[in-house]
């Protein structure tokens, strides 16, 4: 039994893969990766360039090598892939179930995904054909052609038959379809089910009718969310007609939960997406300042702003210590709300209660949450600066803000929602900017209000 | 077949619910809710109060409940059992897998728990005493006893024998484990191997040693990102002794995998863990309130700081103008830098490169988004404001804060891990208040040595 520690990869071990590399040491390589797990291996091949991993890609077996390639994520395979013919991917991708095949074809220049495709097993190209029809962030794009189907007629024994012939091809099946004669989709029957059962019963005796399909076109978060829901290990995906078309794996799913959990969090930190720590400097900085360029943006029409009421901070120089003061409250409780927000969206069963109820609720909170901070506020000034005039204007100032930004945070993911926006985006910069000038106008009317 | 969409929760199916409840109507109730997916009538349930869901819990068939009862989220259901009796809770139990049972029983009433342990089956008393020795975010809190496992030196046929035996307390089964005589895991042979097999095959013969396994005490994240890494749906699990004591299901770690998001978010967002939208106006308030606390600290820091500089802000009253410019870039370096730090140090197999090559690069990136930004807002600055030399000195400081502002958000992360921290916490409130802090103090330098 290999325990999964066996490979662990350091920098003493990739500095002598190096120099075997560099020695062209074949012996080595093959001994040093023998009874690696080829995902073991994928994570290596980060380590080194294209014109290496390829030499220690040719010196391992077929099917690993197959594995290491469909282990690869999207961009490096893209320019990988570059260095190997059409003849030599077609190798590869004969080895591969029908929804990796697609993924990396359509990760090809189309000259050379025809090419490819002409290489391929008849069977295989067919399902890549199909499937590469649908767009990638859908259950069509998401499903293997690959999967165990049986008529309801059929008994034990036929059944268990056509498995050992279908078998061949499916690597793992979790489920066994059941259609009926123009291949709708009626069940599933488990294979525990079979294995356990009489060898002259019928199929349709053994029939589960409860199973949770998902038609093609649905979106690919969606049918994360259902898998997660209902706890399916696979799902079966049926077109307009109920016909069963392919399935849907959990794996393929917890790839896509962790992609919209990094898309996520991307758009909260105000970094264009599929940018990572050990890209390229150049890379980095251009994901990075568009969202730093809406805040200099931001900043500069507070500057302009500010110089409105120059008279005011001329007489007055320390209504001007506690812009940071609001500006921060407002940024903060903005992001509280906004999150609370998106969170509840992507939450399965959410009863929409009506705006109104929400806002009615965020208010309560924003007049708690305000009256509280107000109070210390005041105390706090009044003892820091001695001020009471001002402190009073402050406090008042940061409850009115508390108050806003807690409704600008909380509409602006709903909007955004509504039409068709990632809400998380409510989270990030751009709504930070505008809550920083909504603050700022805030504080100056109640400056010149009450002062 | 049943497709998903087929109940859907509506406002009015919920007040028509209501009154059913109202009106003790239990025909209704038992009508509407035949067919219905548990999972669907648990989402239901969270719209009505614990007596009431209990009334219509009672309707429904023990199997159903015991499916509904184990789909609560745990704070639910701590409070929701309260109105039940251990009998009660035990004939619940008894239909639940052991990590559910063992869940369940650990959020009841030391107590209570005792009671319903004595009610419930021998067996499957016997797994639970033993899984509720483990912390819940260990391998051992997750892992489940229900597994089939089988000898290495038995044929096909005694196998598939015994399955049939176990089979009845395993509701789904993706792997059948090999274990020596004692105990000890060999590795593991495929359902469909067994299937299409001779009959008088051994199943040394067809066993599969390469089996990625995890040990009792391993953290539950570390799970995920094994099952995950090597595209596992079911994970065995080993004592010390290398015996093989559960195993882990895929759609456990999927909750896994989404808690960790969430929390990630929540501290991202400066909210305490484990508060939702639709918790009280109360607990929502006390969830946000010491984030913001620390921001109004820093606020009131600010002013205090800024008060030292009153002379120059009297003479050139304009310097206040860039606070915000200056603290709103400082706060998105910040948390753009260590939002990336967060993702690498969570994406498997990432090789240490050593701080000096990370922060190295860092100030690369630093430094050419200093050097655009600034070059950017002294133009800007320039045309709006027609004072070149103090347009000079923000530039400056805008270039030093993106510089110290990137070093300080990625080394936090990195400080936050080394001792055990969620570095998550480094996107968050507090971070950002230093960094507000942190951007102050370099404006009003750059101020008193330029201006």
């Amino acid at each position: 039994m290999k325990a999964f520690a066996e490979f662990e990869l350091t920098k003493e071990f990739r500095d002598r893969f190096q120099e075997a590399l560099d020695q062209r040491d074949r012996a080595f390589i093959e001994e040093s990766l023998r009874d690696v797990n080829p995902v073991d291996i994928t994570e290596l091949l980060y380590e080194f360039n294209a014109e290496e991993s390829k030499f220690t890609l040719d010196i391992l077996p077929l099917d690993v090598r197959a594995a290491i390639i469909k282990g690869l994520d999207s961009d490096t395979r893209k320019s990988f892939l570059k260095i190997y013919t059409a003849a030599e991917i077609s190798q590869v991708v004969n080895l591969l179930d029908s929804d990796d095949a697609a993924d990396l074809l359509n990760e090809l220049p189309i000259k050379v995904s025809e090419e490819v495709l002409l290489g391929i097993d008849a069977e295989l190209r067919n399902q890549v054909i199909d499937l590469l029809r649908y767009d990638e962030n859908v259950a069509g794009g998401l499903m293997a052609k690959e999967l165990i189907k049986v008529r309801s007629h059929w008994t034990v024994v036929q059944c268990v038959e056509e498995i050992r012939k279908q078998a061949e091809q499916v690597e793992k099946f979790y489920t066994i379809f059941v259609v009926d004669e123009n291949d709708k989709l009626l069940g599933r029957v488990s294979l525990q089910d079979l294995v356990i059962s009489d060898a002259s019963k019928r199929v349709a005796d053994l029939l589960e009718e409860d199973v949770v399909s998902v038609e093609t076109y649905m979106p690919d978060t969606e049918v994360a969310g259902i898998m997660k829901k209902y706890d399916l290990e696979a799902v079966p995906v049926v077109n307009v007609h109920g016909q069963l078309v392919g399935r849907i794996t959990i794996d393929d799913v917890v790839d896509v939960i962790t992609e919209q959990a990094e898309e996520d969090r991307q758009l909260m930190s105000g970094i264009t997406e599929d940018v990572e720590e050990d890209d390229t400097v150049w890379k980095n900085t251009r994901a990075r300042l568009p969202w730093l360029l809406i805040g200099i943006f931001g900043g500069m029409l507070s500057a302009r702003f500010m110089g409105l009421f120059e008279k005011e901070l001329v007489s007055v120089t320390a209504i001007a210590f506690f812009v940071p003061l609001i500006q921060a409250t407002g940024g903060n409780v903005g992001i509280q709300s906004s999150s609370l927000v998106v969170q509840s969206l992507a939450s399965p069963g959410y009863v929409d209660e009506g705006l109104w109820n929400r806002l009615s609720k965020v208010l309560f909170v924003a007049l708690l949450n305000g009256f509280f901070l107000s109070v210390i506020v005041f105390g706090g000034n009044w003892l820091l600066f001695g001020n009471k005039q001002l402190s009073f204007v402050v406090s008042v100032a940061l409850f009115s803000v508390v108050v806003f930004a807690s409704l600008v945070g909380t509409i602006t993911p709903l909007i955004l929602d509504r039409f068709g926006f990632n809400p998380a985006v409510a989270s990030g910069p751009f709504i930070t900017t505008i809550n920083d000038l909504l603050g700022l106008t805030m504080y100056f009317l109640t400056v010149m209000i009450l002062l």
